[in-house]
């Protein structure tokens, strides 16, 4: 379970001035989005709700947190927060509602993964936790999704633990990496909070401890009959295969088969040619090649390429924590907030970029598709609705209008989660999770390779965006 | 506390194979090192062992890990552990020895900064665990320590919670960059475990909340009178500054101060610079100015070459991800195993790589000072001994040997920790630990800025690697 203390410190500072000038019931919206797809990439995986979840349903603040809250101080040395306001965190729990993708749905930069609307001091409070959880298995999700694309197929396992970041980074990694398309993960914890499958035979280590690699292959298979994959590397890989082929022959004997073998080092694509040949010599044939050390998608397919003979990838670090690219870069904005007599402000934050400043309103997102393919997402608010045909603007310097007048159907991707503080949400099984975003990868894939999905924002609420970029201009002197 | 189970599956099936061959109880030495400095650096430094003997002082397989495992299955479909063997492991408590370098200590490649001694099994179990720790934590304070270094003495603030890798992945990189240098972090729940200054005032959405900016900062004055940092870049970053002064004249009517204005989009070093010379025409000489939006060691070091009047540092992401080298190579080799006589065999695993053979035998590191300057680090073996003026074979390209018989002092630096499953440790406090970590990186910098550090292995243990991978290879008809 996560502390509610899992926050910036800005977040207590502005949820005490909202409860301190009266406005922290007032409603608001907010969306948690990214910008950008990570690996310079065209899509990514909506990823981590069923942890964003538990967090909301369990959000409270202890006694012990209170405790530490309540002996905070201002640089000069004041108490930071009141008795009173530190009386109103213990009895909060969250009351509003939220709306989000279903996790492993393919999704685009600026739409809303979650929509939150609720109290402005409830929705600012939980911001930073959601922020965490989504951003991070929402990238390894992508991350695995194009490993196992590179892999065509072959089974992908996640080894990563030891080298993610802290034992969450690891827990959440294996999630999020088996929902993006691994077919299991090293980390026995997350098999058994995730009901992931978990995979692993023997290290270097097992091969050392014994006075020769023979011997310990010999060993290994004595002890492991219906789970033996030897690793080849630790002295000489040749040799290794060899070795581990002989005692291959005596396990047969014994009743048992030799499942795979392992290659940690090397040039992977050599060795794995001359390892094939050597086990189908030597009758072996359905023995697998598994590989690892500092795989990734790029170095998967350049081993492909080569005519690597490797039947299955076990991948560690470089999805384990997204190396080339370890954060995704969502952020959470107030898009409304109704006033005193209860209409709704929207709101936004300008930027120099036009890209960058956010959208205003209640957000919905519609997926069109035609002939069984996505053609197009459009962003529209609640208020302002879409009209059958609707016009779009697009989403990318272009700033183009296009009508979506030919589609079959359609879908809005945010499902509600929360209402009023309940949780409304079905829980769903990792694995219906994992074959959705296998699905709509590949239906994504088939037919947006190289060409860009259309992205856009429906037009009337295009319209109010620019008006409201005109007012809060005038409004805040920009010249 | 971290679960047993947060390991590698291998390390199981291993654990599982020794208990069955009976091997389990025998002696084993382990090492966890790390290959190659991170960012491209010449140092590192060691954190994390407080929630490694955490994890190990508590590592107990409760019920619910037991009955997990105990339904695991083959890929065959038969039990993969027996139920003796779950039995066995019910009773598990760790009663080895382990040997640490302190936590804040410099550090460099090859360096053993855990030595576990210890029944194989147990050895074995906990490696996964502890390497992802230590690894995640080093290279953060690490990171932090350039960071720091590159902002010369301005406080730099730790904020990068919402896309750091999960729940743990912001708090073990907010202790860890508080280790580094960092002079407090956003993260409040950090701040309550460990002991960090927390900071943190408001966001964009403070400001957008309002009508217009500077009612948002009124009101935040108001309520904050103590704590007021204004952001100023929500609508435009030269009219937010003017905002922040004539708020800032009226709180100080009030008795209040402006403590600081933040920057967070656009070019830092021209803003900062131009803010500057606005408040400082208006009698806010001692305002602050706070800069953030993905500042690294790299962007800080350019915006002061830049010219930049910026105060403090705020650090995200680039920071809590390590982004620009995310993960730390470290690895966990079996050095030293009892035969059945009760004598020690030294062990080792073999690379095409010479730099990546493993270091047979038990290790500490003695480390040399002259003049109060760091001058080498000699790993030797604790059953050879050391002599008063050791030659050394240094650990680069070149196997130079060297005669260190010109010091003033030394240390080691590996301390007990457990002696026999019970720990001996002091509890060291994290600032402590913290100001051990900024002088020694002064100290070190002070001489070794560009020249390389004497790194070697004690000569006769050289000789008796050279002549153990001599053996092993004719023994694993390493061609």
């Amino acid at each position: 379970m996560i502390s509610p203390l899992l926050t910036d410190l800005y977040q207590l500072t502005m949820a005490y001035g909202y409860w301190k000038l009266n406005m922290h019931d007032r409603e608001a919206v907010f969306h948690l989005i990214f910008r950008k797809n990570p690996f310079q990439g065209n899509y990514a995986l909506a990823c981590g709700l069923e942890q964003a979840i538990d967090f909301i349903k369990n959000w409270h603040f202890a006694a012990d947190d209170l405790h530490y809250l309540q002996g905070l101080k201002t640089l000069t040395g004041q108490p930071l927060f009141t008795t009173d306001f530190i009386d109103y965190l213990s009895q909060l729990r969250f009351t509003g509602d939220v709306d989000a993708i279903p996790e492993g749905t393919l999704v685009f930069p600026h739409e809303p993964l979650l929509r939150i609307k609720g109290p402005l001091l409830q929705g600012q409070l939980i911001e930073s936790t959601l922020l965490n959880v989504i951003n991070f298995q929402t990238l390894i999700a992508t991350k695995a999704s194009r490993v196992c694309r590179a892999a065509k197929g072959d089974p992908v396992l996640e080894f990563g633990m030891r080298r993610a970041q802290g034992p969450d980074g690891a827990l959440s990694a294996s999630r999020a990496a088996y929902i993006g398309g691994c077919e299991a993960t090293s980390n026995v914890l997350a098999g058994k909070l995730y009901d992931i499958p978990v995979r692993g035979t023997h290290a270097h280590s097992w091969v050392t401890a014994f006075q020769d690699e023979k011997t310990a292959f010999a060993a290994y298979a004595e002890v492991m009959p219906h789970n033996c994959v030897l690793l080849v590397d630790t002295y000489d890989t040749q040799e290794g295969v060899k070795h581990a082929i002989e005692i291959g022959k005596i396990l047969r004997e014994k009743g048992g088969e030799l499942r795979g073998i392992r290659l940690d080092s090397g040039d992977l694509a050599e060795l794995s040619i001359k390892a094939r040949q050597l086990l189908d010599e030597a009758g072996f044939t359905q023995t697998r090649i598994i590989a690892s050390n500092s795989l990734d998608e790029y170095v998967i397919e350049e081993l492909k390429q080569q005519g690597a003979k490797i039947s299955t990838w076990g991948v560690g670090t470089n999805l384990a924590t997204a190396y080339d690219h370890p954060a995704l870069d969502g952020v959470y904005k107030l898009s409304a907030l109704r006033d005193l007599e209860g209409n709704w402000e929207y709101k936004l934050k300008l930027s120099e970029q036009a890209i960058k400043i956010s959208n205003p309103g209640i957000h919905q997102i519609r997926r069109f598709f035609r002939n069984g393919q996505l053609i197009a997402d459009v962003m529209y608010d609640l208020e302002l609705g879409i009209v059958e045909k609707p016009s779009v603007v697009l989403l990318d310097e272009s700033r183009v209008s296009v009508k979506l007048d030919e589609y079959d159907s359609f879908v809005d991707l945010l499902e509600p989660v929360f209402r009023q503080g309940e949780l409304i949400y079905r829980h769903e099984s990792i694995h219906a999770i994992r074959e959705r975003a296998i699905q709509q990868v590949m239906q994504f894939l088939n037919t947006h390779k190289t060409a860009a999905y259309l992205l856009g924002l429906e037009k009337s609420l295009y319209e109010l965006k620019q008006q409201l970029i005109s007012e809060v201009s005038v409004a805040n002197d920009v010249s």
